[in-house]
């Protein structure tokens, strides 16, 4: 009995969350791009799926962007299937992607989920991406905070706002619009023009690593909402970062590594 | 005379600063590894320096840890004689790294630093390989802090933890103990258990992605700073951060897609 139990109907197969990067192969990591080449089905949202190189065995079950659960779950049968399961995000699979709510159906789905196999496969996120078109605006303390208000509350984001800017984080914003969430980004602008000084450099960092790659950096008393897209990373700085003007190029913003927390516009920092 | 100016007396040449990745070759991408191939000469913190598989004819030229303005300077300065430098960091150079560095130096150096080409490639930085290694611990809104004291002083670090603790983001802290840092990873923990409820997750992750990996699991209540070395990367979950625990593997952590900012110790977020 046991000799000619077929792989489909034996033991399960394993599932990898794997990080694709912001942009192009360029800055996939070998071993994303080696856990690829093993799987044989592909879970996640359409653009994802289809930018990736398949082979004829391999099988794409692309999603809307909306369906992460269903998607999860989705995925982790064919793994109990026995088959090799890839699930795909963009930048890295563990910052506001697929790993969380992989984690979240085992957490609430069937006990024997628990005993599949599951990898991760870290990858190059957004904000690092952006950051490096710039100089290095992530140079020192930071935080990622998703402007999505679709699973929490918008009075939580706003108090996280303020808390993070009143402590001279430098912030970056994931999921800033969409096109049901149109207003939330000028509102996050809004608080913030309120803690931090007019100056502060905003950059908007869209499709980062990819041919339709686009970069602005303005001060925070310009910054629009209509500046950013879906695909776009927003990062706010600091009152003490830095913009350094160049002749001929486009000036870099930093973090200096040394901070005071006396910067302007600190108006609740420790002295 | 402009015919004959050889390459090292003639135009500048350029610097690229590159993230290596957290780990082994798997883990640094394609444009790191092109970056790496086309510098002649290297300039980093020893272990990152002595890494690189380097060609007869690349230079290294490594440092000491805490010697990072003076090492930005010279390699500004080889880049100007005309050398195509590159300045390495494990993880992204954009994280508590080189690229702040070499920002620094430009925005306080002469002005004929600001002609020069930089370029800034990133890395998959620490916590997001430490994480993937648990599950996805930074899945929603999180930030990163230096605990290193050397550059800002600690009341300002304290202050830092009390706001991001108590807004509900996961921290992830690098640079957590040095041997001139003995106490802070102790006294920050201490912070956070006022804060953050006793069973919070964390987890330690030493060397993620090298063959001397090391990631441990512990309550909060538990914690304790000899758990940690200066390569290791820490991470606290938030009051909403979730464990699975399972049987015959290792426990994954994750922090919730939606958050309530209700959970327990909350006790200063909007209801």
């Amino acid at each position: 009995m046991s000799g000619d139990a077929s792989r489909n109907d034996a033991a399960p197969g394993r599932l990898t969350v794997i990080g694709l990067g912001p942009g192009g192969p360029e800055q996939m990591t070998p071993e994303a791009r080696n856990a690829v080449a093993r799987a044989t089905d592909f879970f996640g949202y359409f653009p994802y799926v289809e930018r990736l190189a398949l082979g004829p065995h391999q099988r794409r079950h692309a999603s809307d962007n909306r369906e992460e659960l269903a998607r999860a779950r989705a995925a982790l049968d064919m793994a109990m299937a026995g088959r090799e399961v890839a699930v795909v995000s963009g930048g890295d699979a563990g910052v506001f992607a697929m790993a969380a709510a992989i984690c979240e159906a085992i957490d609430h789905g069937p006990a024997e989920w628990r005993a599949l196999d599951i990898a991760i496969v870290p990858g190059v996120t957004a904000m690092l991406a952006v950051a490096a078109c710039v100089g290095a605006p992530l140079g020192h303390d930071f935080c990622a905070i998703s402007l999505s208000d679709n699973l929490k509350p918008w009075e939580l984001i706003a108090a996280r706002l303020r808390a993070v800017a009143g402590a001279g984080l430098v912030i970056a914003l994931y999921n800033p619009v969409s096109r049901a969430r149109p207003w939330q980004l000028g509102e996050a602008f809004d608080i913030l023009r309120g803690i931090l000084p007019a100056r502060t450099p905003v950059v908007f960092g869209r499709a980062a690593g990819r041919p339709d790659e686009r970069v602005a950096i303005v001060p925070l008393a310009e910054a629009r909402s209509d500046m950013a897209d879906m695909a776009t990373c927003v990062i706010i700085g600091s009152p003490e970062t830095r913009l350094i003007a160049r002749d001929g190029r486009p000036p870099l913003v930093y973090a200096p590594r040394s901070a005071t927390g006396a910067g302007p516009g600190s108006t609740d920092r420790p002295s």
